[in-house]
């Protein structure tokens, strides 16, 4: 699977959605690789300022009606100090994703037959979707729940007592959810080792996060980094889904 | 010690620095229990919309200025998803606290030789604290420093799951802090067991989590709340501390 | 509920089934209170070494054949290294509860309509637990399931990170069985402080245990301890059961 | 590092001094690697009943009399319920070390410049090695000390919380001390893999423990086993310490 944010001609991170079919059409040719697309978007700089400017919740919102349709989403589902020197973020900033945010996206990529990356980047995410769920806003006990853990970005640090907390929490909460992995900076391969060891059902490996191999040399280009991470799930005995596997743990309809 | 916010005549949060100087010399007079104010303020509702207004920085950086001086500060130390339906916030919104807030504010409270209670809605704060320290905005080794910590406002639960984990990475982060809990709405007084049999240095009881006591019936005053956390704390074989206690727990400077 | 453990005329544990008879008689003749025989028995010294000495699985499975039949059981789980300076056992001893002791009394207790209180002295007793459910000696789901957290006997401190985890494996393993709490020493009102803020379902304290008040001071009898854990539950909120409370709650059998 | 259980040419457990001599002349006579013995021995089964045979703390004392001197000791360091099925303990059964086996053992081991392992299989284990330690029977800050954190061996499950909670006490009790992971049968790998991930000092693999490679294929020699702990260590981006590395680390009296 590949977890897409689009950029700019200049580089910038882009809201465009014309450039995110571009990417979808392009790699839909190439390859049956599952997409990912977010609607996290990413900050730019005011460019006389410098200080970070934040995508609207209509720009965010936006990203859902992308054409051709991408096969699975992801939602930054909790409101946050940021702090990601890795990805740029090297100046702590208020990350903001209310409850109109979630609402407005949730209902419709469940409905659409797809299903959303719950990125919980602190342990608090998970008990703030418990509360959605009894409001009725999604399933809790769906078995296409996807929740991805994260070390490194916000403030949770990468440890393996952070993780297992948070975890816990998730697995009492929300019984058949499937769950993965991430980790920032130097840390990207530490969370993969421990959450293959404790039976993960993915993990996100690649640039956005991270650019060092586990040797701590920067990788080049990103499936460096799979490459890596492929080592540590067959080393732990574990084999890597194809799409079509994917397809089925996240009961996910066929690629329009 | 009695934790103040100030309301104006309509009975309204208010920011006004004269309401917060007229009740601290109306309670000097009275007796020397000692006084914290806080610059959390709370939020008021638009009277047209009735969406939450929540006070700029500068409002709530104004509160450091009150004379005569309050004894002890509060903070909240996160930016969360606040959910408190005990406080009047029935509905969640985006509880921003920048790193800017927090710099202005604890430095200058320290310097006054006072200290400031850190609200710690979310363990996450705990970790974001830790890296404020590191960049030196206060010493995590100071034996000075107070972590209060929460259950039931924002998103974490009032268990006692999720307070060991709390008061676990606190203090392996700030190995000399002193803490205190606090509990929203009917755990108020489950938090309040939990943290004294934990060995606890505070706890907040009152009307701003909660005015139910613990047989379940509503408290008429806030004196009441008082006298029920008291009767577990002797319950549990601990004593009230007195205000020269807590003066010299705190290391204050003397009331001016 | 009273937990009781025979003495000879001389004060020393005896495993004497007729002195057990004839307690059982008398608490029956003044008072509807629910008694609880265990097997542990305890040691004696050798008189000529001092050196300890254990009973017999023999000795201590004749305790099951008791007439009048006491109302509940007990039994310790475990294997482990047994401390317990507060109950006489100040050097460290092996305490042995072997497969055999558990298999004879666990089912025996079931089909007599009673239940059994499993003393968990260490968390690995749980996961011993559950590997005998996994085995068919008792039922895992069973809703009279009776687990009792020890701090402070064997090697498990009385803390409250330790409780936690030790509830949280329990709840996890035996999703309906009841819960209490014990703790040695001066810990034995912190442990109840704890485990009544947790929701446990039973609390045990006495002259086994401990033998000092919450404030420090040694109790002459066990009545006044027992009243200091009222003011505890109480002051959480809670109630003290009665009989009939506990008839159904362990699904008792009426006393023959 | 290799760790030797001896046998006898019938292919029993022995605890022959002469046999282990033999072995470690042999070893040194072939390479540099570190020699590892325990006085765990193993049981013998009684030929006529089919019971369990265990070795008596004599014959296992005996065993620190070996020479030439293997390079570092190991302990199995608490009394627990065994169950091993993998190692040939398929039925549970008491496993007794004593306080007077490990009072014999650690000042011994420490005196002659060699350092022991503690195998901790229960977490209880951990909080009795504190009170040895505060007993003065060894040096609770020592950087030397050698802690291995096992699962599935005795009661405790090979999962990552079991894991973190005994660090995070282990860490707490002994701030300096090296540690480790075992895993028994099919988790051995996954501990591996969490504990590197996790940070740990070493790793145990072999046929003491498991045969099963991580693929699920049978090992049909140790060095397969060690081999694939290499892939997940490197995977990780450690590197496999030489014997050089541990002797400075355990800070080892160079081998006689």
């Amino acid at each position: 699977m590949v977890h897409i944010h689009a950029r700019d001609a200049q580089g910038n991170n882009s809201s465009d959605v014309a450039i995110y079919q571009d990417i979808i059409r392009r790699i839909r040719a190439a390859c049956g690789i599952l997409i990912q697309t977010t609607n996290g978007i990413g900050v730019r700089r005011d460019p006389k300022t410098g200080e970070f400017l934040w995508p609207s919740d209509e720009d965010r919102l936006a990203l859902l009606t992308i054409v051709p349709k991408p096969d699975l989403y992801g939602i930054a589902a909790g409101t946050i100090d940021f702090y990601h020197p890795e990805g740029g973020y090297e100046v702590e900033t208020p990350y903001v994703n209310t409850q109109h945010f979630l609402k407005s996206t949730l209902p419709h990529v469940f409905k659409i037959g797809s299903t959303v990356e719950f990125e919980l980047v602190e342990v608090s995410v998970v008990h703030r979707l418990a509360r959605l769920a009894d409001q009725g806003v999604f399933d809790r006990n769906a078995s296409n729940l996807w929740m991805l853990h994260g070390g490194g970005l916000g403030n949770t640090p990468p440890t393996a007592r952070a993780l297992v907390y948070s975890v816990d929490e998730q697995q009492r909460l929300f019984p058949n959810a499937k769950w993965g992995v991430l980790g920032a900076g130097k840390a990207q391969f530490t969370m993969v080792g421990m959450g293959v060891a404790m039976g993960c059902d993915t993990v996100r490996v690649g640039f956005e996060d991270n650019i060092y191999l586990p040797n701590g040399s920067a990788a080049k280009r990103n499936h460096e980094l799979v490459r890596a991470a492929r080592v540590i799930i067959e080393g732990l005995g574990c084999e890597v889904a194809t799409p079509d596997d994917l397809r089925q743990t996240f009961q996910l309809r066929p690629a329009a």
